[in-house]
């Protein structure tokens, strides 16, 4: 397992990330993707994309990141997306209340849970000092900071707007257009990736809690009485749980089990969330996360936001935390029925019956050439109330007279004058609110725990070696090509076809010619490239065909082959349709220290 | 040429793009891209990456958008980043002042050059109303808005940030980490895809003038005494150039040449400009820009930034306006050098000379303990002093007594006291800051313009049909697939099989079995899908092999071919190795009408 500190270091050195805006002095909780890690990065997005957008068939969307205040008022993020904010008078610096609390409290575990007045009152009782400067922090007051960036679109007055807090926002909002492209059917799902913000109080950690990050999500709306998961596509698929009763319980542990099982034994309760489950426990393993380092908790009561009627987090661990890398949660129709409520669009869909349905139903068509002149001013109350009255108790319009209150009075009113009757009214379907089932992914945590779980170091020629152990699919390079030296140029000649026959296959190739070979086998172990091939004389000058060094990056060992095999050969490992050690059977190893030296 | 309006229609009816929160009213200047727009908008931003980062071999990164107040100091966004601001007292509407100049006085193009007091003048003098309620304008202030995003980062006073108004600023700052990937070796270029905003005081015309954008931006670094482009890639490249002399020109017009000569003719003052022009005009023809509605515009002196030299900008025709879609500008030291001044890092690059150069140099070494006691707490000041003499006027140390000037006072030295000498010197290097040669890209005018020079009409079956001529490379889907009929278990089952080899092939791919054959066409050309395989009885039923027909849209003709080789005849045909008339060819035209009704 790496040290933290050395995969930063790593990170930074070979342009992975790097905290952002050093030459001002850094600004806390932004981080740059450099060359290779936006290479990462971005194969990530892809390898995500072919599967939450592309396999499923859902499709993607690209919405702004500013929007407007009402978006927020109507999603509570303005009144509910809120830290714990306490400020230190002596130094200036703020800090989490909550986790103030959690750091000095040996049996609190979610002090954010107990609310800011229990927390104020917790920070004086243990008596907290600022860790910054260690003044006191007893007498100063905690309070709810909204963690939106916000800003003001327009000039002069303008009107307040935000940096989504997540990316969904822009895909709700839209809803009333989503639909007509999904021609009104459920269920459909819509995919975003792109970047949100978080104003956090302290970011720390590294790239784990940062203010902003690269959100990929996938609102999947369905109608909750019709609409099944396709589940026996991820029935065997094999999952560690760890559900909240076993996080309660005192010897409580993992439940290593299928998905199917899981569904059947209601350890997860939405068979939507526990396909999602599935298909993200196979995506995680294809780009590489460690499984041996992952799980998938369930929340805990507290945690879960009031709406959510289940929610469970997939978790890596770092660095010996667990973190959350993505969240997959059954939010009922929350969303849509909440901007329904603030706007003025339609959130819901027409779902039509199979047949139209008949229903029976009561009706009034008061004589309100009656009820005027009696009643004045009260009588369209009162032939409102009626309308009600039939639709609640049909059975009172069966005297002389009905009687029914509105305003606070009574009025009793001839059943003729009603016009009572009992009418069959065609139906040929409703509109109903979808439900939403979203699982949630943090890239750049996804890159992250990618990174550590691949980070590897062994011995090679003994020296100690760091290597990246990437998958193919998303290491920033897949193949690197080196001429032996720089000098030669048949050598350079070869080598620079090698290189254009890889690219023209469609393979990303990094061309090195500087610095000795084993420096360069080091550079390409430390980004993650797979595959190296070395051109060098012994190659050229043997008497069959010319051949180079194909050398694997996790063994460190190398096989020679001709170099009219070279392409065919690398296409075949990289798609994963052949081992490295069928290679190493057909062609055979060679000394590796021909040319690591 | 489409209505600007026709096409907008569209691109809300299809989910090409549409105003962001309409459910809440709207809010000016910010665009979602639906399903079929982000598929378009996707392709085109990896064509550029394949392109601008891969074939060209430069570093992508990823950076930030909310970036510190420091950065737009140093940068010169914060005192200049500004348009004129009028607003109207009566009903508050916020106006461009030098746009209103420019509708209202028929011979003031660029009024921003005029200056704000001016432009207040100007509209005193013409006595201008405000467009939106017609109240008198005439003493209202101008004012200068700055059009920066601005946010608070951290909690309580925070630090003030601002979103990125280009995504240049996130490569400049971090230069002094970017050039040790780059192994300190110029020219190296880096790249960055992603979100830029300005705060527009009057967003208009459609996804034209918007607020928040996609840049794809280029900062190729240069050392501008050795580094040549590679010129003999785009010598051939004709273009369509529009240079300043000409549109100063009373009957000037456009210059049709190519990359080469315009160089030779020093048309295009910079080789670097140029040869990006040369890449930029093939990428553009490349993606499917109409190149009789495109043009190189080079800036009026006015127009020009006060530190670029020269430049460009790639224009496209939309709806009869020429609109800037990419700049390239030649940007000097400009950048480096402020973010060298304003920070505490080095933003130059250490370039070692062929071979270490000796220079004579004039030193002095003064005796302390002779200049202490005379001068006292002078004596340092003085001390430096005499070493600035000796570089300046080394003779001035060949008499018995020096005198320096320094805080405005005489000082008198014997010349031992001071110690001079000239030394030879060998320095191996130099610092030198490099130069920034800038290709910009606006995405979403890219994208737009493809629409509109894609959108096409004709008669089909004697009815209009209207569709969107996009290349294969960028079309959100290659290939829709339809069964004739719903009902029918082997034709479906065909058209799955055909489905997925496609998909295998790496093919984007529509299924679509709703609604009648005519309609699935319309919806296929509406969004540009470039071919259409239809599987119905009559192909199954024959005689010989199962067959298919193949509908190319442009053409709206069909052929039958054998389902066996459709996969590859697609596989060609978007790749651009084969025509659809080679297909033809071979298996000849079907009825139109047979599918078309």
């Amino acid at each position: 397992m790496a040290e933290q500190n050395e995969l930063m270091e790593l990170a930074k050195r070979r342009g992975f990330f790097f905290g952002s805006n050093g030459a001002y002095g850094g600004t806390a909780g932004f981080y740059t993707f450099g060359p290779e890690g936006a290479s990462l990065k971005h194969n990530v997005e892809s390898a995500w994309r072919d599967q939450f957008t592309v396999r499923l068939g859902n499709d993607e969307i690209e919405a702004p990141t500013i929007m407007p205040e009402a978006v927020f008022e109507a999603s509570g993020h303005l009144d509910g997306f809120d830290d714990m904010l306490v400020e230190c008078a002596e130094c200036g610096e703020s800090h989490r209340a909550d986790h103030l609390i959690e750091d000095a409290v040996a049996d609190i575990e979610d002090a954010e849970a107990l609310g800011v007045d229990k927390v104020e009152d917790l920070i004086r009782e243990h008596d907290l000092a600022c860790p910054t400067c260690g003044a006191d922090l007893a007498d100063e007051p905690v309070e709810d900071f909204n963690l939106m960036f916000e800003t003001s679109i327009g000039p002069g007055s303008g009107q307040p707007g935000y940096m989504r807090p997540e990316t969904a926002q822009g895909i709700f909002v839209e809803f009333p257009r989503l639909k007509e492209y999904a021609r009104g059917q459920l269920p459909f799902g819509v995919t975003q990736i792109g970047p949100a913000y978080r104003n956090e109080i302290s970011p720390r950690r590294g790239i784990i809690r940062v203010r902003e990050f690269t959100q990929a999500e996938l609102e999947q709306f369905i109608d909750p009485d019709e609409d099944e998961p396709p589940l026996g596509e991820v029935r065997d698929v094999e999952v560690t749980l760890y559900p909240a009763t076993e996080q309660n319980a005192e010897d409580g542990g993992y439940v290593d089990t299928t998905i199917g099982e899981a569904v059947d034994e209601e350890i997860i309760g939405s068979p939507w969330v526990a396909y999602y489950l599935g298909i993200a426990q196979e995506w995680y393993e294809r780009v590489g996360v460690d499984m041996d380092r992952f799980r998938f908790r369930q929340h805990l009561t507290g945690e879960r936001a009031h709406y959510a009627a289940d929610c469970w987090d997939a978790e890596s661990e770092i660095s010996g935390n667990w973190i959350e890398i993505a969240g997959f949660a059954y939010r009922g129709d929350y969303d849509l029925t909440k901007h329904g409520e603030y706007s003025e669009d339609r959130f819901t869909i027409f779902k039509r019956y199979d047949e139209p349905v008949t229903v029976e139903k009561a009706v009034v068509d008061p004589d309100m050439s009656a009820l005027g002149p009696e009643f004045g001013g009260a009588a369209a109350d009162v032939a409102e109330g009626l309308q009600a009255l039939a639709e609640d108790d049909p059975d009172a319009f069966e005297g002389d007279e009905v009687t029914v209150e509105t305003g606070g009075e009574s009025y009793t009113v001839d059943t003729e004058v009603a016009n009572f009757s009992v009418e069959e009214q065609t139906e040929s379907g409703e509109h109903i609110t979808p439900h939403v089932v979203e699982p949630s992914f943090g890239v750049g945590r996804t890159v992250y725990t990618l990174l550590e779980h691949g980070y590897s170091t062994d011995e090679v020629d003994g020296e100690t070696r760091s290597y990246l152990s990437l998958k193919p699919e998303v290491a920033p390079t897949n193949v690197a090509v080196f001429p032996l030296v720089s000098n030669d140029d048949q050598l350079i000649d070869v080598a620079e076809n090698v290189s254009r026959s890889l690219r023209q296959a469609g393979i990303s190739v990094t061309y090195d010619d500087s610095g000795s070979i084993g420096r360069r086998y080091r550079r390409q172990d430390e980004v993650g490239t797979p595959f190296c091939v070395t051109v060098d004389q012994d190659g050229l000058e043997s008497d069959g065909e010319p051949t180079v060094t194909l050398r694997e990056r996790d063994s460190a060992t190398q096989i020679r082959l001709p170099v009219e095999a070279v392409a065919e050969e690398l296409e075949a490992l990289l798609a994963g349709n052949r081992g490295f050690s069928d290679l190493r059977d057909r062609y055979g190893n060679v000394e590796t220290d021909v040319t690591t030296t």
